[in-house]
């Protein structure tokens, strides 16, 4: 075989198959193959696409290039969840002990990543003494005693991803359905998972910009799903907002507390159940989504889930205290409110600029490798659909770096945009997508 | 400037800006921009074209990506000649000496190559003592007094396109027709051509296939011309069949001397006959295409080309005896005729097979620094439209490899395809694009 041919069998239109897709991804995994033939091949899938069989075989193919998590010593099914990401997303701190409460066994290993805001795992940084990195047979026995375990990813899973997502990133590859599809879809599986469901966010502070892009993707991935036999749910979201109203490590934590105890933001809450539900159906704890919905809201209310999250936070060797005294999470030294320049109502938010103002406080890294400011980042006092008075506070920013305030806090009253009238309300839940496996 | 936003904007359909090329040019030549970008925005240029302006600003930075030839020196309008290249295409042999005998001073350059057969240079090499290797001084001089010189190709003409080119070649993003008319129309123009008559060969032993594509490339090179100043003819000629009845280096050149004494094939004959007339009056030789033709006919005629071919082998230090002692050329120890296996006519021929025998024969070579055997090649004895009877001889193969021509006979003897009736004739000369300059 010659990825000359495989180059030239795509560009012309044609079905890869599955041999071609484990030759190109192990040569090139391996450092046979050369990335500039695997990038004219990239862009090749990216102008002729990739069918349900040819992206299953990639997807699997790139599972098959590292280590895969046995999560068998773990008795039941156990439901992994992903986000395409967004801004202000912190659903992971509160999904994952509701539905550990509720049964599902919780075993998630997370990156760190850049963006916005840390990764799940900077997140729960936040929380004193909180320790990511377990070994893998403390990870498994966390598990199986407590229902939950939250911990940094480590080994060599799906090298061939890392190696291609690094290459699409400089090559203007990155923004094709088959080629996100599988490289999601892919470290899921090989983390261990029986069952997905994927929160495809859609909207201007997310990647996917349209519905119909968010849609096709999300569809692509229960595709996958169906392909090679792990059953997936996808749930595409809005994002023409942060969710809920803080955006920030430490700030999302307590959040995400609130929530865990039956308060926080509505828009978190109904993500978490909507989720969770779904976990609990694919996860064989529930016959049926509202069933599963109403015993979660009861874990919410009745401290059930708050009491998991205690759980888990004791088993790693984080300060329980905060969940009862959140003021013990770091705080930031410097808190500068941003006023509304006009009266009206907030009819749309730059989303993106959020994200960008609170990594720019501290809360997100830049490049791989920079310190994550746990205390820094923004709390929303005002978001879509409500009215403020001028010089009333749009957002409070939480930073220890007083040279950048002056800039950012520009950047975030830009990101509101204010009119007369009430905007019309978008609904948080677009659409589901939930095929059956046969 | 980032290369990223250069892929980018060319995959998204945009027209690349004069400096976006130039920076992806020299950057590439440089060693600045890496491999697997410019991969990426060759097959983002393979699905998105290029328009004439794009492709003009492409065919000039890689002119000024190297060095240029200055002919000025040399009084008159240097006309050059290319073609696109197909099998027992000697027609360099013969129209270099019958143009400069009218009077378009020849200043030429060529480079060796892989294929078929060799190069120009590697065919004239195949007289005895002639000397490819002159220096640009000596070159200079000895097109001002004799009116022509070829020699081999020296100095940094082009170095992005040997780069580029050599990235195209493994990344399946050779047929682009603005990637090849860049290619072809800049070493040309380093090579200090003020205009260009070329020779665009269509069919089944050419790079184009089809008239469609033919015409397209023609086009997209008359357009280049158009937009960098440079007189330009382009004709489309047929390729279903190798050029006269010579395929290998020796053979050609006998075959050449013979059609500058006014005998030879007739299609080389004509082939020479037309594109030498638009060189003539591209070289503001002649006013108009029918006398520039009859004074070319004329000079084959009266011996004024094989006079000028004469000067040529003197001037680099040939032993001249050739042209009127053939026989003095190499030739081969083993002679092996290939019989017609049955009554018919010539209905066709695999001309690509007939030029991947005559490589295997020893004529071409298969990887740069092979060694070219001169006397090597194919003498065909039928051409389409020609009746055979069994037994009778198709061709004779002329190899100093005893142990190839069992196979290459095979190969031979299919390439023919007999038909009990005489095939539609082709033209020779199917197109010719010729736009003036405003």
């Amino acid at each position: 075989m010659h990825m000359y041919d495989v180059i030239l069998k795509k560009r012309n239109g044609a079905t890869l198959s599955r041999e071609e897709i484990e030759y190109f991804v192990h040569g090139y995994t391996a450092g046979k193959i050369p990335d500039y033939q695997v990038s004219a091949l990239l862009m090749a899938i990216y102008f002729k696409g990739m069918n349900e069989r040819e992206t299953a075989d990639l997807t699997m193919a790139i599972v098959n290039s590292g280590d895969k998590i046995d999560l068998s010593p773990i008795p039941g099914t156990k439901v992994d969840k992903h986000s395409t990401g967004g801004v202000g997303d912190k659903t992971t701190l509160v999904l994952a002990p509701l539905v550990a409460a509720a049964g599902v066994p919780v075993a998630k290993l997370s990156g760190r990543g850049l963006g916005h805001t840390g990764g799940t795992i900077d997140k729960l940084e936040s929380v004193p003494g909180f320790n990511v990195n377990i070994d893998p047979a403390g990870f498994i026995a966390q598990v199986r005693e407590t229902g939950i375990a939250l911990a940094a990813q480590t080994g060599r899973l799906c090298p061939a991803d890392k190696k291609l997502y690094g290459l699409r990133d400089v090559t203007a590859t990155v923004d094709s359905i088959p080629l996100i599809a599988s490289s999601v879809t892919s470290k899921k599986i090989a983390s261990g998972a029986d069952a997905i469901v994927l929160d495809v966010k859609c909207g201007n502070g997310a990647f996917m910009q349209t519905r119909e892009q968010a849609v096709a993707l999300a569809r692509a991935m229960v595709d996958i799903g169906k392909m090679v036999r792990r059953r997936m749910v996808a749930v595409v979201t809005d994002m023409n907002q942060p969710l809920g109203r803080t955006v920030g490590n430490a700030l999302e934590v307590r959040e995400a507390m609130e929530t865990l105890q039956g308060g926080g933001p509505e828009d978190l809450k109904e993500l978490c159940l909507t989720l969770g539900a779904h976990m609990l159906v694919l996860g064989d704890r529930e016959k049926d989504y509202a069933i599963a919905r109403r015993r979660l809201e009861q874990l919410l209310a009745s401290g059930g889930a708050r009491e998991k999250f205690r759980e888990l936070v004791r088993a790693q060797g984080g300060d329980v205290s905060v969940i009862e005294n959140p003021q013990k999470l770091p705080v930031a030294s410097l808190r500068h409110s941003v006023p509304a320049p006009v009266d009206g109502y907030i009819s749309g938010m730059n989303t993106m600029a959020i994200g960008r103002a609170a990594m720019l406080l501290g809360a997100g890294r830049a490049a791989a490798g920079d310190e994550i400011d746990h205390a820094a980042g923004i709390v929303l006092n005002k978001k879509p659909g409500e009215y403020v008075r001028r010089g009333e506070s749009l957002a409070v920013l939480h930073t220890n770096r007083e040279q950048v305030l002056a800039e950012v806090a520009e950047l975030v009253a830009e990101a509101f945009a204010l009119a007369g009238e009430t905007p019309a309300q978008r609904p948080l839940i677009l659409e589901t997508i939930n095929e059956a496996i046969g």
